[in-house]
């Protein structure tokens, strides 16, 4: 036998049933209650046709049927397919068809998508109600599901077995599904404790969205340890202060953007935050200034970055507490990812898969259990990315004489914005289709609120008229909100290099002077 | 890429090349040294004509270079066949030949044994000196291979490449080989660490033998997370406290019969032990009243049980440090072997298979990531021992409402005496071989330097009139000193089950009325 992830649930269980599992909006379920529940779905899940190895979606806000879903795929032998719920319709159907998921669980808040989606999706033939209120006509309904049906045993798919394909953003215009496997994400799960432990005591905050893999690895690793995981819907102000001061939640995983806006809220200086001593964050950049901040919000909590990715199951490596601590920050670490995780291979590669020099800057590659098993169905990107074993990151770093890796930047055309990554690609793809539009170059640039935005360099053909609120609102027609230009400048020409391509560190360049950047 | 036990030293060595890996008799190495001179060690295991997947052994006393043993054999490709010291040279010649063991490394202690084992053996092909001295003539010496050889590449052998074969009691006479792969001896440490962690601040004190997986499993931690190894040849008071006092030793992991010994020991309560925070022990039982002491001496000290078994890669639950304070107490579960380790499965079974309800007695059945892959060259044991997945430990317990586990009595007829299994079978073969014996049973008996030891009730032919003395001198020439009775007890008939089996309940029942008996 293999590691597994619903042996993650099934030790709860045994080890302590009666302890809260979940928490949300006030309703509150032990262990043994969620492990007959998923027992029940799984049941569900065979019944409406699910068979070995297929794909289950899901389309919804954080809530305590979230790891329900997660926990009742993987038991009744499937595979999870979480939809981003940032996403366009259009980029939703390629999703579920590419992946070939028939059923998708779907809350309140997406309802009003579900015509859309099933007529659009060839792939999609049973959506399933997970709000709160009742069932639509033609929908099933979660409660009345785990009524009518009997517990079914545990499919014990495990090791290399699929365990789920997450989509994450394509440069080419297309998100990638991510194959992980259920070692992968299990061994994650025990590697991040090993850096950044807590145990069954611990009360954890479940903000960030549940369908991405840094929010899953945290929901995870509360199972591993049993802990009691508090999920609110969504990120808000007055959500996160609430859990914490009435739930007295310990631990905390939030991307940088929800720690600025949490710092700039007058009502977190009111609100009591004694009981939080952990916070974790991660997945995009963040400055000096904010994490000081950050530091005299939570004065008696420990903080852990985490620098990882999708396709390594997450976190990769760590930079832990003792760094963070005013002494700790004497040994000048604080701008650094930490250093590799437990059982995971970090080098600074030349491009050529050779290891440079300490301190040299070049490619950040990754070896280890926990990598992706590929891109589904893109053997071509799969091939590029994996090769002799290494995950070829994209980002570029340099590496010192302890294995502290510093990340310098992002290789790939990526824009990580609020912690969802934003390939330039995509977007100048979408606004080159503007008729008027002759040149473009997306860039991100420095945002308090969401650590870069997404910002478009644009060539206009002579005689046109289009204004940025004109090519912004044709952007949304096209693709999700959150990849769209947040500002737009207009020049005369692009700066091309010798080699013919544009030389995008010119137009970052007067955005970013004087800005202590960090890429975490 | 999977779990290799290589990557715990090369990330050892990128986090922190100069932190001291080892402390033997004064001689300190650091992680880089220690890296590169096993990369050196497996080129000369190359020239010795080692190839891929052949096994390697040692025989020796712990030392320094005990892990440059470990970890260049892997490093090399090859497998790991460690050696009892304990053995007589006949169970070693048929270990070695079992194996096919062609190379073997040998300290000072065991060169008298080299001559016979080269003429016994009919694998044996290369024996190298690991002492301290200069080699004999026609044995290859540590240092001069090392400096000899070329350091070669890691041969990355990985998952469930084949890692060691370690020899365990045999009940039919014979040690039998287990099998752990890579992953499995890997993963143990880090699911180990979950449940008692320590950093590479910590210097850990390596006295049990290293030839064992209790004490290598304790050594492999101390490598993933990059700690001091300060390692004594073997276990005396002085060597102990010697170590504790000049070393700073934060952690120590010992037999119940080492703690018997220390508490015992005049010289314990004048040595400044304070520096100790963390005991380990296991390996056999353990009474409240040593345990009791043994908190008295190391007061400030966190202590944690550790259950477990060769064929499952050492620990499988742990009673962790917060049952063992004073108030952790009142909670009940000291008499525990504590709980499943994260990704460990553990069942109470009844014998067919079925789990029993929680309370009652049954065979505590583990499955795991960490099981073994079988007995090398045994189908038939192993398919007995491993079913369904399911090891099947011989051990009776019941397990309560949060999952500890409470170990009854071991089913296999077995006796753990200062560490070390003892199969009554082959004790009762030794002694049923003297002309002058009728019939005989082997047991366990309670030992304060023990835990427990081994004691024959034999039932002598008429006339006969051989004493105690002559049996045990009898078996001294047939099986390991530690094997043989420590007392001999004459009887005028065993007595017999309806089924035909000796009752050694109502043998033990004497020995033990009025122990609080726990078997670790």
């Amino acid at each position: 036998m293999n590691l597994y992830l619903t042996q993650t649930l099934q030790r709860a269980v045994q080890l302590n049933p009666d302890a809260t599992a979940t928490l949300f909006r006030g309703r509150s379920r032990s262990y043994g209650e969620l492990g007959q529940r998923v027992a029940r779905l799984a049941g569900a899940l065979h019944r409406l046709g699910m068979k070995r190895g297929d794909r289950v979606g899901m389309l919804a806000l954080n809530t305590d049927r979230t790891l329900e879903y997660y926990m009742a795929v993987w038991w009744a032998g499937g595979v999870v397919n979480p939809v981003n719920t940032r996403w366009s319709a259009n980029e939703m159907v390629h999703s579920l068809d590419d992946c070939g998921t028939a059923i998708l669980f779907v809350d309140d808040q997406f309802l009003p998508l579900v015509d859309t989606l099933r007529t659009c999706s060839k792939a999609l033939r049973t959506c399933i109600y997970m709000g709160e209120g009742r069932a639509p006509a033609g929908m099933a309904d979660w409660e009345t599901l785990l009524q009518d049906s009997e517990p079914v045993p545990d499919a014990l798919r495990q090791g290399e077995d699929l365990a789920g394909v997450f989509y994450t953003g394509g440069t080419t215009g297309r998100p990638k599904g991510v194959m992980l496997s259920h070692s992968a994400l299990a061994l994650n799960s025990q590697i991040s404790l090993l850096s950044a432990y807590f145990d069954e005591r611990e009360r954890l905050l479940q903000v960030a969205p549940l369908f991405h893999l840094a929010g899953l690895s945290f929901l995870l690793r509360g199972v591993v340890m049993g802990c009691t995981q508090v999920i609110v819907p969504g990120f808000t102000v007055d959500a996160v202060l609430e859990a914490i001061e009435r739930d007295r939640i310990t631990h905390l995983m939030a991307i940088p953007a929800m720690l600025q806006v949490l710092v700039d809220d007058p009502r977190t200086a009111a609100a009591d935050l004694s009981s939080v001593r952990f916070v974790g964050y991660g997945a995009s950049p963040i400055t000096v200034p904010l994490l000081e901040r950050a530091f005299a919000m939570f004065p008696q909590a420990e903080f852990v970055q985490g620098y990882g990715m999708t396709e390594l199951s997450a976190g990769v490596s760590y930079l832990t507490s003792r760094y963070h601590t005013p002494e700790g920050r004497q040994l000048g670490k604080l701008a650094s990812a930490g250093q590799a995780l437990a059982g995971v291979d970090i080098r600074i590669g030349d491009g050529e898969g050779r290891e440079l020099p300490r301190g040299e800057v070049g490619e950040i590659m990754v070896r280890s259990p926990c990598v992706m098993q590929g891109y589904w169905n893109l053997s071509e990107q799969t091939a590029a990315a994996l090769r002799d074993g290494w995950m070829h990151t994209g980002d570029a770093g340099r590496m010192d004489a302890q294995g502290f890796v510093f990340i310098v930047d992002r290789f790939k055309d990526m824009i990580v914005s609020g912690g969802e990554n934003v390939y330039c690609a995509e977007v100048e793809g979408a606004l080159a289709g503007h008729p008027e539009v002759a040149a473009v170059a997306v860039i991100g640039v420095p945002s308090a609120s969401w650590g870069e935005s997404v910002h478009a360099v644009v060539v206009r053909r002579p005689g046109a008229t289009a204004d940025a609120e004109a090519l912004m609102a044709h952007c949304r027609t096209l693709i999700a909100g959150y990849k769209c230009p947040r500002s737009i400048e207009f020049i005369e020409a692009l700066p091309i290099s010798g080699a013919g391509k544009v030389m995008k560190y010119k137009l970052r360049e007067p955005h970013w002077a004087g800005q202590e950047r960090r890429v975490g």
